[in-house]
């Protein structure tokens, strides 16, 4: 029996393996991949240590720090994690593994638009992180499709850095905070499209444009970005019957990342806080370790 | 008037600054120094991205992204803040400066024990940081100077890693976690001095022993390691008027960062997060920034 299983191999989850190596606890880390979504991103600009690095080769920096404290990740996809007498069942697509804790780590994938245009330009003017990739975009013309927290943080980034924003939102009106909204809306420089869904993204090498419709009507909209921040999906489906989770199903964690369940924890993307950064993942795995450490002494 | 002063050029500040940057914020980073305590650390391992880095050239590469950005830190050392009708005023050596929100991130200074040997000695066997440096003694003798939660922690990580170790507490029983206490007392590999100062580190190149006096009688203990676990001194002092402290002198702050002080928000060691690491810093310098950003978006 492990004293601690990791779900889960981006920053939050390898953080946590660092941590629990030093410590010299009897863990195992799985995961599908390691890096998770961090190992998509192009040029990562706000991960202090580094000015610019893209996330495959900080990824694999990940991987030589585990090498080196001999950590090695188990290749599995877990399917579900299931309460025991003295701990936890995590079961994988090959194995099943008995532990004390569990620290699900597990991320989440981006919402996508699903239209033409999407993948082909993915990275090329299509993205789906506006603290990372805004600064790209000075003095251009940019739409936002999303107008929940993560659409409305993105126009107020922009709103320093582009010429003009294009706020495309599905519904009748602006979702998310009512003061954030109103800053938006006597903002000069960005229009808002309500009713409006976007159709297709236009561009050969990079982005050029939008189309949209508006009440059923298509419009074509000149952009050179543009920034997907419609709801993302976290990973919790394996924990989902065993854990309490808010309405977008994050799990729910309070400052120590302590579940509503005894001995479960979880960090980073796949929980409710609302930063999804990968140095607030990590720094968030190695808080947890504390916590863990601390549970498993009280436990024994 | 500035949207946001931060004080301190540690792992937190400038985390921060980094992101307060890319956000176009308009803000100024007050620090005594770059680096901070991380840039006196021989060598870290536990900061993820680097299997191992000094903290001077850690710090170095933190200079250079604020460089990149360019963030000019203002290099002075700030004497109080004060509460000032639409913000605070932050009072330094040199200047007066008006913010609407202040981030501390002025970390701490390590309790030092002031006996002979301690100065000449550090880093040559004489450690203010367990988490950081236990690996470097498998299989060594070593004492843990202190018993509160730093000390027994320290304790329980070196019982996977050491020989031998002298837990010495000054009182007459180990302070902290009863059950913590317990576990440490149990492990036949650790030798308990209760009512024991330290008078001596003895040693030339490296740490051979320590003196230790115990009910007045001075005694010799070979070790190769000293884990002093003392009580370490906040930099809390120039807030300590307007803020709540805990009994430790850190500033108390909620999962968002904020302090008891609307518009006031605190990260890192200063604070009473017990996880006093460098990636726990940079974390919580992210995190905070977005409570920042949302405050200021509030009040406008």
């Amino acid at each position: 029996m492990y004293e601690l299983v990791i779900i889960g191999g981006g920053p939050g989850g390898i953080t946590a393996a660092i941590y629990a190596a030093r410590k010299k606890m009897n863990f195992a880390l799985i995961a599908k991949d390691l890096g998770g979504r961090t190992g998509l991103v192009p040029e990562i600009q706000n991960y202090p240590g580094f000015q610019t690095i893209s996330g495959l080769e900080l990824t694999d920096r990940f991987k030589h720090q585990l090498d080196e404290l001999k950590v090695v990740p188990k290749f599995e996809e877990v399917l579900k994690v299931e309460k025991a007498k003295d701990g936890f069942v995590v079961k994988t697509d090959k194995n099943s593994y008995e532990a004390m804790t569990v620290l699900v780590a597990s991320g989440a994938r981006h919402g996508k638009l699903n239209v033409p245009g999407e993948e082909k330009l993915n990275n090329k003017g299509v993205t789906y992180c506006a603290t990372c990739d805004a600064p790209l975009f000075a003095d251009k013309d940019v739409a936002i499709v999303g107008s929940g927290g993560p659409g409305l943080n993105a126009a107020l980034m922009l709103m320093r850095i582009a010429k003009k924003i294009y706020l495309v939102e599905r519904g009748p009106e602006l979702r998310g905070d009512k003061m954030l909204c109103e800053k938006i809306v006597c903002e000069p420089k960005v229009t808002i499209l309500t009713n409006t869904r976007v159709k297709e993204i236009l561009g050969e090498k990079f982005v050029s444009g939008i189309v949209v419709t508006k009440d059923g009507t298509p419009e074509e909209i000149p952009v050179q970005g543009i920034f997907i921040e419609i709801s993302y999906t976290p990973n919790s489906e394996f924990v989902a019957h065993l854990v309490k989770l808010n309405k977008r199903y994050e799990i729910i964690i309070d400052d120590n990342c302590k579940t509503s369940v005894d001995g479960l924890y979880a960090v980073g993307d796949v929980t409710n806080v609302p930063q999804k950064q990968i140095v607030v993942a990590a720094g968030d795995g190695a808080k947890v370790i504390w916590a863990i450490f601390d549970y498993l002494h009280r436990q024994k």
